[in-house]
Formats: C-alpha cells, structure tokens, sequence
C-alpha cells in the first residue's frame, strides 16, 4: 500500500490570528525569548548563572574560562536561536535578528577548524569527542543546533548557521556510522534524529536522510553500542561512577527499533526518537519504520497518556512505566514530554490524516504543554501532575519533584524554551495538504496559504475555540477537497457551507467536502461545547470512581484556591448541573465549570479512623482550566480527577 | 502528680493457650526459630549465607576468614537467642536450650579481653569501634545482645550471656557518656535504650538506667554529635561516600528527646527509641519524658498510622513522612515498625492504663505485624502496603519494595526474627497489676498469675477473639479490682458476672469492677462482632470515599484470587448486606466476609479516556483477614480500602 504523504503549510504561510494563541505567542515573543536571552547571557539576577554564551566565547578564544553548566548546556543557545526564527518570521525585527546574527557569529567563531562544535568538548573536556554518547548529548546538542540551523534559514534566507550545523554534521557522521573504522554508536538522547531530516529538507543533500536512518536502525542493534563504549570508557560513566551496563529501557534501545512495541524509559528521549523515525517516515513513505511509529504511538497514547496529553508516569529516570500505570500525584509528566509528543503527533499526521493523532496534539497544547508555564511566562513547571497537595510535595520523598508555584527558571533550562519553540511555530501545525486535499487538522484562527499540486489555496480561519465551539473557515475557489477534523470530544459537527446545511464524509475522525469552491465560500462548523465527563479505562486503577472535566479540548481541574483544601473530600453529584461560565479570571475569555457536590465534613475529634457515618456539606465546586492552575498565591492544593 | 506504675506479669506467669495464637506460637517456636537457626549458620539452600554465626566463630579465632554481612549481622545471632530465650520459658527443651548455652560459650569466647563485643569490629574494621556511631550500629547490636542476655537469664537462671553483656555494655559506658574525654554520643540506631532498662530489671544495677537517660537526653543537643563525629572521620560515611551532616530526621535527633513533638525518619528507630524512653520513665515516672513519649505516641498513631497498625509512608528512609500521608501503594509499613510500636505500646500502658494503647496494640498484633508471615512460616513481606498491584511491583519504579509474594528470607533478615520474639513473648503483653487492680490488656487465650501487693491472683481466660465475640474469665478469690479493655471497636460490652449482668466502671477505655472476689468466680463478656465499615479522618486523602472493613480487632481486605483483578474496579454498595462466614479457609477458624458490591465492567474499546457511561456488574465481594494475604498462589492485586 502505498503510504500517501501530505506535508505542513510552512510556518512563513500561516499567521496566527487567534485570540487564544496570540496571547501565548505574544507572551513567548516579548517574555520569554528576551528572558531567555538573559538567561543565557548570565544577567538574570538571583539565578545561578546559565554560562551558556560565555562558554561560546571560551571556545572562541575570546574569554578566559571554564566551562560551566551541563553537557547540553549548549542546547540552550541553540533553542533560543530556534525560537527567534520563528519570531522573526511571525513578525520581522531588525534588533532580533542582529542579536542572532551575532550569536551566529560568535558560534561560528566557537566552531573548530575540522568543523566540531560542542563547547563541553571545546572547552570541558578537551579531547574526549566521542567517547560518551551514552551519557554526554554530543549528538543532542548538535541536533539543536541543527534544527536552529534550519529555523533560521527558513526565517531569513540566511545560510551562515547552517553552513557551520553541516559542517559539524558531516564530521560527526565521518566518525560515526556502519562503516568499518567509525563508531556503531547513536545517540544517548535523540534529538539529532529529527533535526537530520529538517536539515535535509533544507538543504535537500540526502546524505543527512541516510545518516539518520542509521542512527535509527543501528539503535539496539548488538553487539550492545553502549556497553562497548562503557568497556571502552572502563566501565566508568560521565559522573566518575562504576557502570557496567547501559540501561537499554532509560534511553530506548532496548530492542532494535522496528521491533520496538512498548513506549519505555525518559520520556523526553522517547517523543524526540519517535519523532525523527516518523519524520523520516513521513519523507521516505517506509513501511515498516511508520509501521513502529503506529505502534509506539497507540501504546503511548492509549495506554500510557494522562488525560492532560502528559506523559511520564514516574520520577525515576523521568519515565514511562507500563500500561495504565498512571498515578495522578507522583507523575512526572515533564513539559517537555508533551511537547516531544506534539512534534511526533505532527509527524504522524503527515503520513496519515487521522484524527488520532490530531486529537492528542490538541490535548497536548491545551493542557499539558502550557500548564508548564504561569500566565507571566517568566515561571514554568518542569512537571506537570494531576493532583498535588503542597505539604506532600515538601514533605514526602517521592513527592518532590512536584509543585504548587513555578519556579523562575532552571539550572536544567530544558522547558521553557521548548515552549517558546513550539507555540511560535504553532503556525506549522495547523494546516497540511497533498496533491488535492487541504487539511485542517487544529481549530486555530488563522490566515494561511497551501498547495494543492497545480494551485495555491488561501484560507481563512476565525474560531471561538477553546471557549466557543464556533468555527468558520473562507476559502477560495478551485476545485479540490478540504478536511478538517471532528474531535473526538465532540463526536459530531453542525456544518454549513455558505449558511447552508452541508454533508460531510467522515474518514478516520476528519470530514472531507470535495467540490468546486468559489472564492469566499464560507464553511461553519459548530461543534458542541457542553461539559463533560470523561472517565478513564478501568484498568487505570488511579482513577477509579473519578471523572475529569473537559469542555471542548480544555480539561478542567479543581484547586484549593477556590474550593477549599482536602479537594479528596469533594464528590461530584449524580447530577451536577454543571455550569460553564465565562468569567476572564486569568484569562481573557476563559471559561469557569461551576458543579455540584458534595464535600466531607471535617470531624471534630482527633481520630485518626472511626466507623463510617455520611456527613456532608452540600457545595458547588468551581474548576478551572487545568492550563492556568497554580497562578494564584492560595494554591495549596490542586485535582484534576474527581470522585463522583 | 504521681503517676501510678503497673507491672505486665513476666512471661513465666503466663502461659498463652489461645487458638489463635497458639499457631503463630507453633509456627515461631518450630519452624522460625528452626529455620532462623539454619539461615544463621548459612544453611539454607539457595540463599545467601548469613555468615553471622561464622563472624562470631572467626573472631573467636576458631575460624578463618573474614567479616561478612551487614554491620548489623550479630544482631541476628541476639534475635535468635532471644526468641529461644522465650519458647524455652513456654516450654522447656533440652536439645535447644543446649544449642543456645554452646552459641552463649562461642559469643563468649568472641569476646575481646576488654569486653568489646561487636564482631564487625573485632573481625572487620579493627580498631575503628566507637568511630561510628551514626551508621554503624554498634549500640544496636549491644543492645539485641542485651535483650537476648535479659531474657535467657529470666527463661533459664543462667547468667552467663548477662555477664557477657554486662562486660561490654559497661565498656561502653567507660567510652560513651557526659564524663569529660568521653564520646559525648548515642545510637544511630536506637535499641540499646530499651534494652538497657532490661538490663537494669534483670540485675538492678542502676547505671544501666543512668546510662539509657544519658542516651536518650544526649540526642539532639548541641553542639551535634554526628556532625562532629563525620568531622573527624573526614567526612566519610560507611559507604565511602562523602557527607557533610547527618539526616537529624532520619535518626530522630532534630531536637532533644523531650521536644519532640513528631514522629519522624525510619520508623523502626522511631519505635525503638520511644520504645527506650517508654521503658525509662516507666521505671522512673520521670513525667517530662512520659509527656513526650505521649506525644509522640499520639502523633504516631492518630497522624500517621495505617488501620494495619502500619508505620512508615514511604521508602525513602523507611520512613515516616508527615501528618495524614499515608499513600496505601507505595507505603513502606515495615514489619518490624509494626512490632516496634506493640513495644512502645506496652510500655506506655505501664505508666497509664489507657486503651488507646491497648487498642493499637492489638490492632497491630492482629494485622500489620503478622501480616509479615506466611502461614507456612518460611516467608516473610519486610514491607506491608494497604494496596498492591503485581505488575507495578515488578515494572514501576517507586512500587518495587512491595511484592505480592512473600520471600523466603533476607539478606537483611531483621523482620522474620522479630516476629519470632514478638509471638513467643506475646504472654508478657495481656496482663498487668499495680498494688490493688489487675488489668487485662489483651483478649488472648491464657492461664496466668498476676501479683498484687498483698496477694497472687490465679485468672483463666477463654476467648474465641478475634472470630468471635465472647470471652470467660476464671479468677481466683480477694477484695482486688478487675480491669478489662473495651475495645474502640465494640464500643460497649455486655457483662456478666457467674451469669448476673454486672455494671463496670469505664475509665480511659477501660472497665473496672471492684469487689470482693471468690474463687471461681466467671466473668462473661461479650463484645459485638458486626463487621463495620472503617473510615479514615478526611484529611487522610488517600482514603477519601473508601472504607476498611473491620470485624472485631482484624481488619480486611481483598484480594484477585476472590474478587478478580481490577479491586480498584470494585464499589461496595450502599447496603452491603455483609455476612461474615467461618470458612477456615487458610486458617482455622477464619472468618471471611461476604458484601453486595458493584463492579465496572471492562471496557470493549482500546480507549483510554472516554465520557463517562454507567456499566457494572452486580458482585457480591469477599474479603479475608489482611493478615493472610498473599498466603494463594494467584494473588496479583489485594487492596484494604475499598470505594463505597
């Protein structure tokens, strides 16, 4: 069968007009990316210094020093770089860009003669160039970079980075590789994977395909790479410990793979491997790959997903665990996780038009990806659980990880410039097409331009989403089919074309409408916004006699802020009459769930058990968008999962 | 105010004949003590061998080699000989009694001329004694030793081991103390208090008392001991590791004894400390430091128990955490923290005749402490959770100390021993008497003698606890009071005097009847044996909309092998209709109980999430005592709190 391929709108042809979003963008574009910079340039005060750019001038031989900071230290200038790219073609800055070329500058300074550029080798540890992929992200970093590389080309047309990125990526590839005489190594943390494939699509030099076809396929192949780099090492690792194996679960390398079935181990490394396979995928039309792809993503996303679209069931080795094992208050569900699972959902998307994948992606940006960041955008989670309660979180080991406030900002910089990243370039996932269908996958306003293969089509979105379920689309004319998709949550769509009712055929959760459009056709889509409750598979014992509350794509959540603490102690009614109301709390727009319920009546006495009697307050909760949660001073506690 | 001291009738006063306990005792005295006698001299197949009667032999230059085991292992040689010590007081045994004189002879000529007795140090680290206090339990060692001394001297006469003891125990305090150019330190795991103040009863020698309120008043001051103690080994802990301070929570030193006001740390060395402070003041009535153990004891058990008489929320540190979390999966409720706290129950109901000791007393006996053995004696569960689910023990990291299997022994083999000498002392803990009241603690099955200032009263009971609710107690003639626990549980009891109804005095959980006795004279009591539904105090949010089912002093739970897997799936109904049921199942007399619950029914789809929808399965439920859990082959899941 042949696999029909679709590709992304470019992110230079969609602007983002949406209410929702463009405040996310704003706040990333004129918070985030100027805070970044001073993070990186060491001048946030009362933070321990990034060194992140200085460690660049080190290697340039423009500063005296040493380096400081961790292994993908470097990643940090490189994401930054990445989301300016994106910035700037969102809206053009002369400033910005001068900023950037300088840094590109500075970069291409650091870079040595025979193209290397990872400043912990340049200026760490000297000499030591690929011995530890196991444990040192030389090759996590240098796919940052790339993709860096190929943002800021697309951006400006401008070649310098991605001149140097190819440099250093034809000379990691002359060491590493199937080839007698390289290294059969491949990454500790993929990264590199999917960056290969954008620098490909760049640069259109197939040799950056091949390379990360290898570092796909030579991935738990044996004899085991990483054992032979650790005897090769001593049996010592990159903390100076004894270590006689790698962990082939922690870092995916457990099988080969194509014969991979389970989503195991970081999962952060998990989303960027799946992702640069499916992105190959998706450019090569492999079987068999895509195939694995299919896979690894139904056990992630139905067995291993929590409902917020986070992924990462424990703390230990920031991992997946086995299905259903879902725990809601010891979770770590990293922000960046949820991003991985974003790029990996758009990848899939190319390879096929099914809602199952575009669902999830939804899922992701609405909850679990920005609850990583308060509405300040100058505080972010690094994990994101779906219950919390702050005395456990400071006083019970096993707890700590997570949160009731976010902090400014991390030594382990990791998240918030990944959200910076993925909601300037929300643009590049929202429209896809092929040869004669426009895709529309997210209901995002926007203004945007596709090809069809012999015609350019011009569409525009305005949407009340995620607070209204009103959408309407103007397209112009030709003859060519559009789908958008129908989200599972709604099950249905009231679809007019021109104010009149029009039929739809539904194929893997999108509705295609094939015609002859005339320019300025208007379709409606009505999706229906009542509150509702969504119970998780039995087998996820955490949520037994639970339910979460979802309106459109937002997934609700209770906190102590407005309901009190013990929020354990609130049952749902078996009527709750919920109500949704538009209140602008922290946010224009949002939309408040009001329900009733029932709440435990604290006792009187000091007993720690007794036998059961009722006593209840009757109550009306009020939850919230599990997004904005923990950005009021009062939050102590917070539920995502309520009795009923 | 004075506080009134009663005296527990020493062990050969009371001879258990319950039906109940008469197993356990069985199964303690001829298959543990059998079996422990075997895994310390490394006879057991298909385990790592002990090597602890061997450290002994090596250091009495009767072997070769060199020290193996935990820096703790003489203290499984003290626990064996301690039990020993008691099934020789039930029963006399020749054959055992001359294996324990030929161990005492070996410990003896172990001993250094100077009376240094610790074999990790006379065979393994010579020379460092007394540099180690925070890791290396020297005075935990000591003290098993002195327990074990204690005890063969009160079963046998003999004085050879308290001599022994009394040698090396007089070593450390020339070495440990106030006294300028002493150590000014203490245990980093406590034992030795408790066991000095057996020491002091079995000899009366008043140092030994002296030198436990030197232990117990020295911990926490400043400045602080174990600081200064890493100080001067460098900073070096045990492990080779580098440590600036030590955990002041782990080993409860954060303040001075008597400002304590929270249980927390390892929970063993909670219950042991307190266990020593417990003992103390209940020799002295120093009323500061009962006020403090009773604070303590109040948080412990109104805080921060589990309805097993389970102790310690989590793994990390074997510890407590705080107040209210207790999380029943991942909880750690270690079986030796369960007997720690029958310790420190019996000393506190020395000094004040309270049933809120006695309650929890017997709520640990009957559940979480022997819940640690299978029926078959031979395997052991170091840590009791409430909920278990097989595969998250084996595959979620976080879960992987609890197991649905019980092993057969541990290389840290401190919990089977434990057991053993908590089981056949158990006749030490049902009565006690001051000058003019004889109390009864425990409904056990037993013949015993209790002393009161002027006269010995002869008591007889029978009792078909805990399957059924009446008990007759046989007592011989005097003007004395008759004091007998009501149980929180029964909250009333029907009395009967030689068949008359007969009025008590309540006190404190008590029922006192005072009057002039004649030979033969039967109490009747009858206690109700409805099975209730538990409920946990709201703040407890890990029991919200849950009930433990408790019938009399044993607390249930269910089980996979009954009720399918999935429990979390299981919803008592309002009117459970519960019938409880002698089964004899895996015990005799075993009473399982039978409830209407609902069931969800598995879903048909792969879905993970979806809106709610009702769909359960009628079921009728059955639950078994949790202290026989585990005890089937096919136990995957078991859960005490079940939704309601």
């Amino acid at each position: 069968m042949r696999i029909e391929l679709n590709e992304f709108a470019p992110l230079k042809n969609v602007k983002v007009t949406d209410e929702f979003w463009g405040k996310y963008t704003d706040i990333a574009r004129n918070v985030i990316i100027p805070y970044q910079w001073q993070a990186i340039n060491d001048l946030v005060p009362d933070t321990e210094p990034s060194h992140a750019i200085k460690n660049f001038k080190i290697a340039a031989g423009e500063e005296e020093g040493e380096f400081h900071g961790y292994v993908f230290q470097d990643s940090d200038v490189a994401k930054w770089l990445e989301a300016v790219s994106y910035s700037l073609t969102i809206e053009k800055n002369e400033e910005l860009e001068k900023t950037a070329d300088e840094v590109i500058d500075l970069i291409g300074r650091a870079q040595r003669e025979d193209g290397y550029l990872d400043t912990y080798y340049l200026v760490g540890d000297k000499g030591n160039e690929f011995t530890n992929l196991l444990d040192c992200h030389e090759m996590y970093c240098a796919g940052h970079m790339a993709e860096a590389a190929a943002a800021y080309y697309e951006a400006t047309g401008k070649r310098k980075l991605l001149d140097i990125v190819c440099r250093f990526l034809d000379l990691i590839e002359s060491r590493v590789g199937k080839e007698e005489g390289k290294i059969h190594g491949y990454s500790g943390h993929p990264e590199l994977e999917l960056a290969l494939v954008r620098v490909y699509k760049a640069t259109g030099e197939e040799k950056y395909l091949k390379f990360c076809e290898y570092l796909i396929d030579e991935r738990g192949t044996e004899p085991y790479y990483f054992d032979e780099e650790l005897k090769q090492r001593g049996y010592k690792n990159h903390w100076g410990g004894e270590q006689k194996t790698a962990d082939r679960f922690y870092n995916q390398s457990y099988k080969p793979f194509r014969e991979q079935t389970e989503a195991v181990g970081h999962s952060v490394r998990a989303g960027y491997l799946y992702t640069g396979a499916a992105a190959l995928a998706a450019e090569t039309g492999d079987e068999s790959l895509l195939k694995a792809c299919e896979t690894l993503w139904d056990n992630a996303t139905t067995k291993q997903m929590y409902v917020t679209g986070g992924f990462g069931s424990t703390v230990y080795g920031e991992a997946f665990s086995f299905d259903y094992q879902l725990p809601n208050d010891i979770s770590y569900t990293e922000t960046c996780a949820a991003i991985s699972f974003a790029f990996f959902a758009q990848k899939m998307l190319r390879t096929d038009v099914n809602s199952k994948y575009s669902d999830v992606l939804e899922r992701i940006l609405y909850n679990g990806s920005i609850s990583g960041m308060a509405l300040d955008g100058k505080h972010f989670f690094y994990t994101n659980p779906l219950e919390t309660w702050e005395e456990a979180n400071k006083r019970a080991p096993g707890y700590r990880h997570n949160k009731t406030k976010r902090p400014g900002w991390f030594g382990c910089a990791c998240c918030p410039p990944n959200l910076a990243r993925l909601i300037t370039s929300l643009g590049n996932y929202i429209y896809s097409s092929d040869d004669k269908c426009v895709y529309m996958h997210l209901y995002i306003g926007s203004e945007a331009e596709v090809k069809l293969s012999d015609k350019k089509i011009k569409i525009s979105q305005k949407t009340q989403m995620p607070w209204g379920g009103k959408s309407e689309i103007t397209l112009s004319g030709g003859k060519y089919a559009f789908a958008f998709r129908i989200p599972a949550w709604a099950g249905s769509a009231d679809v007019k074309i021109n104010g009149e009712s029009a039929d739809y055929e539904l194929k893997k959760g999108y509705a295609y409408i094939e015609r002859e459009w005339c320019d300025g056709d208007v379709i409606e889509i009505e999706l229906p916004m009542e509150v509702q409750m969504i119970e998780a598979n039995p087998n996820v014992r955490y949520d037994a006699g639970k339910v979460a509350l979802q309106r459109g794509p937002v997934v609700y959540c209770i906190e102590s802020a407005d309901n009190g603490e013990r929020l354990s102690s609130i049952k749902l009614k078996d009527e709750p009459e919920f109500r949704a109301v538009r209140e602008d709390l922290l946010f224009e727009g949002e939309v408040s769930i009001y329900a009733k319920a029932v709440k435990k009546k604290a006792w009187e006495t000091e007993d720690l058990y007794r036998a059961f009697t009722a006593g209840y307050d009757e109550i009306e909760i009020k939850a919230i968008p599990y997004a904005f949660w923990a950005n009021r001073e009062d939050t102590r506690e917070m539920e995502v999962w309520i009795r009923r």
